[in-house]
């Protein structure tokens, strides 16, 4: 296995070795894992902002292509870390080999996609307007517009996706895309996980020959080291997947502690509602019982798009789905969790659920979380009670889902009218189903990022359509998604170039169109050049 | 003239006469005018925001070509008003005849342009991924994303257009052309303006059709009206163009005391830059000060886009440059300003930069704040001098403008460095000079939404390519436009539907395109359909 080094990479170096150490805790062993990791100094993270600017006029001016390459490189160089990086993030996260490895493949072809984008080239949503210097009254100068990078951003890895969405994940192939420098956050979960990845990018960077600065990696105590990135005014954005806690308080900071605010992109808290609609439940009850359950308690639950929300009408095929569900439920093994806090945390939340009024347990299994296991969870409330009591849609963060009970159609209405933002809302239904419940969809919809139609919300498919993303509290910022090549666009603002020279315009905004891209010309989509 | 009730627009009917009133001030005659106009109850408040909610969901779904038909009544509407609007703006706004028809053309053409945006139909951005069934491991599902809107958006009307940035202006063309209901908060400085604004667009929309509280305008006291506004969990995003205070003001409102944080668009603080480089200035000097002069003192300096700031090399072309400039701003005589409040401010603000170390008065005219009117000022400062003292860089809205003196290339690199965000920089210069001063260069657009070669700032084309935007302070979200086709962006959200029945996909994503319109169809940007 590749030698742990448990030092922070700065650029194209590596940090010190500090006095402050942390230390990785395998849920599967049961004890911390014996390699120490030096806490980032002061000047450390000082000297990876100040690379990561210097960095930024050089990386941001790149083609596109040049860009494409590094992260094309990054994804040659994860893949080429074969086992060893498979098996290092099973002893950090508790996850299964095949999971991961997927998820490997995934966070690889994920770099690929925003090669892709590169390539293609017409993200940057190039606009032209060109002059008419004989309008009347007064003459239109030559205007073109493009994306430009906002510089430096923050990253912060995720527990539960210890590739998708940490050190090479999401944030950072999209902020790398985009052309701004990024600086990364290790999560303290998978501290060595994240010093191979780190290492496969810096190795990418100085093989394609980036500036230095582009990319760096800290090991620290989350939230100090999160905040002083937060504040620092080289950082432009910030991109975070993790708690509603830890996300808000990024978001303060960003919003308030700070000369120049800067937009974070925080993907928090989502219970994921179903509604499961009579007909359909009529006709597949038991399947979707078995379906459901399995998305429940893939991952031991510990998806932001696990289903916490059963939205059902009170009545005698319901009440065979809710058994048949329990007993799907009862049969999956308890498993794992990625962490000790994350454990501990999953058996309090269920446990305060189920002392809040109206609340009813469905399933007693046994608290394994001296072993940090989790073991599936069943509840159920009705609506009035779910809707008066908005401490119910707190997020059990782990294999457990919530049945609200609906006595009628309106009450439905009700409970879905009363619910916070969401990542993805699912609606089990026939033809039938939906058009009786249209309004009920309707409302559904408005709360989500994601409708999925006779689906379970697990599985985030990585692809131009995709929205993962909602309006809070699922995320800071519902305007964006934090998957999908659109991804890139949260790291972006627009220039709008006034009579500039022919010379001097970017390759996007000129004549001749060399990139050949999709633009906006005279209000018109074209990859034509404008007429002379 | 069309008899003013000074009654607040709510929904398709009038507010009531209310005790407390307001009057409009005319900087002209130099006296309230007197018609009274009654400020908004709280429970006429909360009808506007109940309509509005009401209304969201209605007119939201409504086709693009619907919104289409409303915007152009209004158009038609407030065209119709014809010299009756045009007297009341000149009396409530002191601006010339005819700036002011020529700005009612503007916004009238504005709503066409947001129509034309609305009948071509691609800015819902639709993008579609195709299922692929047979895909291993896993198959992909149908995933289909696009645009809409985020619900009522309230919109602050700006004091120095009582068109194109108020009633009718780019925020609520955009934010009605998006689908979302508008609440707009008329400016004290122009109610009449806005009452017959406001009366055009509740014509045109019981004319076409759309639902009630698609509009409701309320007349009040700025800071309390607008607080409610905000903190109102119906308002889900703000439009604002005004200071630096008061925009400030609801962005933190927006971000911290609500249960649900929403965006606010707030233009609000620009000095907009313009660098003089030396060959041209060699060229051209005299005609760059005459145009100078002219944008400095264009509307009596009170436009966002006001050039405040010079920054020029020391040296003697520069100092003819400036002794030019001195004569052509000393030969324009002092003018009205919109109001009391921005007139005392101007002078005001133009002393406290005159005392301010290092800086000297170039231009000492009398103050004419009595007769409300404004007098042009020209002040000089070292590079060094500026960088050291950030409260030269607040803006002095009025006929102002401050030249910055630069020892050489670096002093200049470094004024530019220290500058805040602005909506615009400019340069003048010629091939050569461009081409000696490329890094200043690229400081600058670092710094600005839009940057424009050899002209002025002042004129914003309204039209695809144009960015009325710019990093902060100039606005609180630099990732977007206030003026041109994108401003309509910035009320939406992108949602993601999976395996929707194609019964219930709406038109932009319906296999056929019945709209005709560019997708990104996996990947790939088209008009065609998905293939069988």
């Amino acid at each position: 296995m590749q030698m742990l080094r448990g030092l922070s990479v700065i650029g194209f170096e590596t940090g010190a070795e500090q006095q402050e150490k942390l230390f990785a805790f395998s849920t599967i062993l049961g004890k911390p894992l014996p390699e120490a990791f030096s806490v980032a100094s002061k000047e450390e993270i000082n000297q990876a902002l100040l690379l990561a600017e210097a960095a930024f006029p050089v990386f941001s001016a790149l083609p596109g292509t040049r860009r494409a390459e590094f992260l094309e490189a990054i994804a040659e160089n994860i893949a080429a870390l074969g086992d060893d990086l498979i098996q290092r993030a099973h002893l950090e996260s508790g996850l299964p080999l095949p999971r991961l490895s997927g998820e490997r493949d995934r966070t690889v072809n994920q770099l690929k996609l925003f090669a892709a984008v590169l390539r293609e080239g017409s993200w940057v949503e190039a606009v032209i307007d060109t002059a008419l210097p004989d309008r009347q009254p007064l003459p239109r100068a030559d205007l073109r517009k493009m994306l430009v990078p906002l510089g430096p951003v923050a990253v912060f890895a995720a527990s539960n996706f210890p590739f998708a969405f940490s050190t090479a994940g999401g944030d950072t192939a999209a902020a790398l895309a985009s052309g701004c420098p990024v600086i990364l956050k290790a999560h303290s979960s998978h501290l060595g996980t994240n010093e191979l990845i780190a290492g496969a990018i810096q190795k990418a960077a100085i093989a394609t020959g980036m500036p230095e600065g582009v990319f760096s990696a800290l090991n620290g105590e989350g939230a100090a080291l999160g905040q002083q990135l937060a504040r620092h005014a080289s950082i432009k954005a910030i991109g975070f997947t993790g708690s509603y806690r830890a996300g808000m308080s990024l978001f303060r900071t960003a919003s308030n502690d700070r000369a120049t605010p800067i937009p974070v992109y925080a993907e928090m808290s989502s219970i994921n509602p179903v509604m499961l609609l009579p007909e359909t439940l009529k006709q597949n009850g038991t399947a979707i019982a078995k379906q459901l359950a399995g998305s429940i308690t893939l991952g031991v639950g510990q998806f932001c798009t696990n289903p916490g929300l059963i939205l059902l009408l009170k009545d005698e095929t319901s009440q065979q789905f809710i058994t048949a569900l329990t007993a799907a439920l009862e049969a999956v093994p308890p498993a794992t969790m990625l962490n000790k806090g994350i454990c501990a945390a999953y058996y309090q939340a269920k446990k305060k659920t189920g002392s809040i009024a109206g609340v009813k347990i469905l399933i007693e299994k046994p608290d394994e979380g001296d072993a940090f296991k989790g073991s599936a969870a069943l509840l159920q409330v009705d609506a009035a009670d779910f809707i008066k009591q908005p401490e119910l849609q707190e997020e059990i963060f782990g294999p457990a889902s919530l049945v609200i009970l609906c006595d009628d159609h309106s009450a439905m209405e009700a409970a879905l009218a009363s619910l916070h933002g969401q990542l993805t809302g699912s609606l089990y239904g026939t033809d039938g189903d939906l058009q009786e419940f249209a309004p009920a969809m309707a409302l559904l919809s408005s709360k989500v990022g994601r409708l999925i139609y006779n689906n379970v919300p697990t599985g985030v498919e990585v692809c131009h359509a995709m929205v993962h993303g909602g309006p809070f509290p699922a995320t800071t910022d519902g305007r964006s998604t934090s998957v999908g090549a659109d991804a890139i666009k949260r790291f972006v603002r627009p220039v709008c170039l006034q009579d500039c020279p022919a010379t001097l315009l970017p390759a996007a905004l000129q004549d001749s169109n060399p990139l050949n891209i999709m633009r906006k010309l005279n209000g018109q989509y074209t990859r034509e050049s404008p007429a002379k």
